[in-house]
């Protein structure tokens, strides 16, 4: 199904921008129905409102994926290269967004799949016209990615700390606490603790269990300054390098992103 | 009502400068009645002391506010200006303080109004002289500014990571934990998780769940150094500019501590 | 009572200095006594071993007033200056360490003054002889020092936003909920929750209490932001302050402290 | 025993190596070996697992002490300084690999022994030759290393101020509240509270007990920013010399971008 090339413009001009009247109509519709949808999954996991008002959930489902299909199909329609749109990130959320319900229409035991709709919230940003806030998030992103095998190695050193700490506690405490019924137990007590969550399920009830149990906390409340520091030294670096131009004349760097005139030899940058 | 114009200055110095005598004894008058009625607020919720004590706290909260109400009206006549007063930060905050129980007077049941008598605490600012405290959180408070579309960004990421990881656990833990009763409790649960928080009041009880949560503590240990990282990288930048100094050609200020020449207009500095 | 000249030189060379083997001797013994006193404070708290072994603790505490009343004594009779010493910061804790028990002989039922005796702790500094400990110390306490300004706003904002937080929460929670029995319990919760405490014995039951919950504990995640930021920030300033050297020809600054050229004209600092 | 120098070779190369065929299948082998056996021990503490498949783990486990009996034997005849091997780090952990379960067979009673055998994980690091992560992860301790002597201080004045609010808290809340049974349980009430874990396994109940809790978490939130200002500014400093450049003439390296001369022996960089 082909469409007709103006048409076809129309039609991008209204779903894919947002400078004309009927683009702007169109988001604000889009947005609507997506924070919809998204109450709509919360809302149908509750029992009381299950009840209550199932009809009218299911009823919602089928209009909201009606849209969201249409919406799909038209974008699949009118852009240029449909096969690149189906393909991108969003071509992959606008689908995920229609799939489960429908094929709960056709597998209705497959009811949890709708839990994936929730990822339709991610169109906000283009809804937005959040493109600078896009451009922020990349700053930040590409710091984080930047120091992702640090990450990595935090991470593999937090679960290694964890899974020997939570031995031993199972060791000390295993006994006398039928809490700790096994090492796994025991391991998932030492994350609760280190990450200082502590939610008090678990907890050591001997003396020599708890005094372990204080190391393991203050251990967590110090090491949680690693992380914090591989971050913040890569967001202070990306700010500096950001602004980072050399000067033609003297060939030096490190002026701020406002500079005018090279700060150590004053010719204009 | 108009004042004299010799009455309204000596008032007016009282009320709003504290240099005088009768201004610092004003000063600290208000403060003993802004602290009394913040803590009249607090003491009329707990019952045992309203059984016991609410004659005097209803006989208390009328010379309040008739102390609150005199201040305003006199505030209102002595400045030169009433309007810019009125709309402005402090005027606001002191109409705050008056309007509650003035309204609870006459509609009895919007008592809890009350409590919104506690921005007055606010005031104590201005009481204290605390004028270079001022300019510190200004410094403090422009930087948080400068970093509001990071923080927006993240705050924006968490909820979105809470409601998929939330949504998932529902999923999980759903069926054999009758904590977890629907996606917005697991939702409040997940956000509970990830900011470390952990009151207990709903914890995962099946294996997978336990493992699930894991990961969620240990990502939230881990996503906090983001906040942080980007406060940091200001409040840095905002310390270089602090100690700024200004261009004599210019006077536009923010060079670093090496440089040479202006980086506005090039002129050695 | 005055001691002559020669043997008070010998106990202060002994007592104040640990360069003698005499003095290192005394220092290690000094050192157990303080380590048992507050070992004794503690295990008196504990009734189990307090009815097992109330009458050895009674003994052992006599013996440990007589050591440190001793030492307090000679200390101040053989330094040159005993007014100086007993006003400094060790001379009223030797002093504090003494008195609790002798206050105790006298009035029995002050018993609980015995946990002042943990100051005593403090003077294991002295002991190792931790003097690059405490210049390091003493970097860290002036960057503190230097940003309490910040940290004294950060806490009265943090003390104002628990307050109207807590306040909220007793208006939407306190109906439905038990635990919220009155503001003052509300701001409580609060703090607990807004500092990531969560220790969960208040935890709200209604989903609109659940939802405000969230909101402060997302910013309570966030906030932990700010005080890291300012301590960061002033660490960061310490550091380079420290090395922080001007070049006699180029007048300019920001060479490291192993620095043995300037860093821009290249001569001899 | 010493095998002939051809076969120790190869058996080197295929052990210690992983850049022939044979050396990389090992190392897979071995990986598999490696986390099968963190697993059992893992599966051994549950009783569900442990009355269903006891047999089978009995074998398994003898079948994964042979194989880690072997490497090490292997190891150790393949290797040119055996001594040196055996006094190494690996060389530790991997005999205490094979020991734990050698000394079970000999003395059933001692089975807690086998939790030792997760250090042996430290030797994935080996098998994934992740020469590159350790280099990060060097220059990460290096900079905790370095700043080592400021966290001791932090963590002993952490250590002080948790014995004295914990007794503090023990004089208030110790009459009213059953939980605060002695000294050392409000101590690790206090760290519970003090590093924003929150068990909520003891918590205050009377107004002051709440009131002092509430400044100790408080203090815990901000008293956090210090471990993190620590570590950050030296992961600021790290990177910077990380970037740093060498000096032609005496080849020392941790010049600023900004140098122009070598801040040791003065020539141009």
């Amino acid at each position: 199904m082909i469409l007709p090339e103006q048409l076809r413009n129309k039609i991008y001009k209204i779903i894919f921008e947002s400078e004309t009247r009927a683009g702007k109509i169109f988001d604000i519709f889009l947005m609507g129905f997506i924070l919809l949808s998204v109450l709509l999954v919360m809302l149908e996991s509750v029992d009381r409102y299950m009840v209550a008002y199932g009809q009218t959930f299911y009823v919602l489902n089928i209009i909201i994926t009606i849209v969201f299909g249409l919406e799909y199909l038209l974008r699949c329609l009118s852009v240029p290269k449909p096969i690149k749109y189906m393909t991108s990130f969003y071509g992959v959320i606008d689908l995920v967004a229609v799939l489960p319900f429908l094929l709960e229409l056709l597998f209705p035991q497959m009811h949890f799949l709708s839990v994936i709709r929730i990822l339709r919230l991610l169109r906000i940003f283009r809804i937005f016209k959040m493109v600078s806030f896009l451009e922020e998030s990349n700053v930040m992103l590409l710091s984080l990615w930047g120091s992702r095998r640090k990450i990595y190695i935090f991470l593999f050193f937090v679960l290694l700390l964890t899974v020997i700490l939570g031995s031993m506690m199972y060791v000390i405490e295993g006994g006398a606490n039928e809490k700790f019924t096994s090492i796994p137990t025991s391991i998932y007590w030492a994350i609760v603790t280190l990450t200082t969550v502590g939610y008090g399920d678990i907890s050591p009830v001997t003396p020599l269990g708890k005094a372990f149990a204080s190391v393991i906390m203050i251990l967590g409340y110090a090491i949680i300054a690693v992380p914090t520091g591989i971050v913040t030294a890569k967001f202070i670096n990306a700010n500096r390098s950001e602004s980072g131009r050399t000067c033609k004349h003297c060939f030096k760097q490190g002026h701020d992103s406002d500079a005018v005139h090279c700060k150590f030899c004053g010719n204009v940058l």
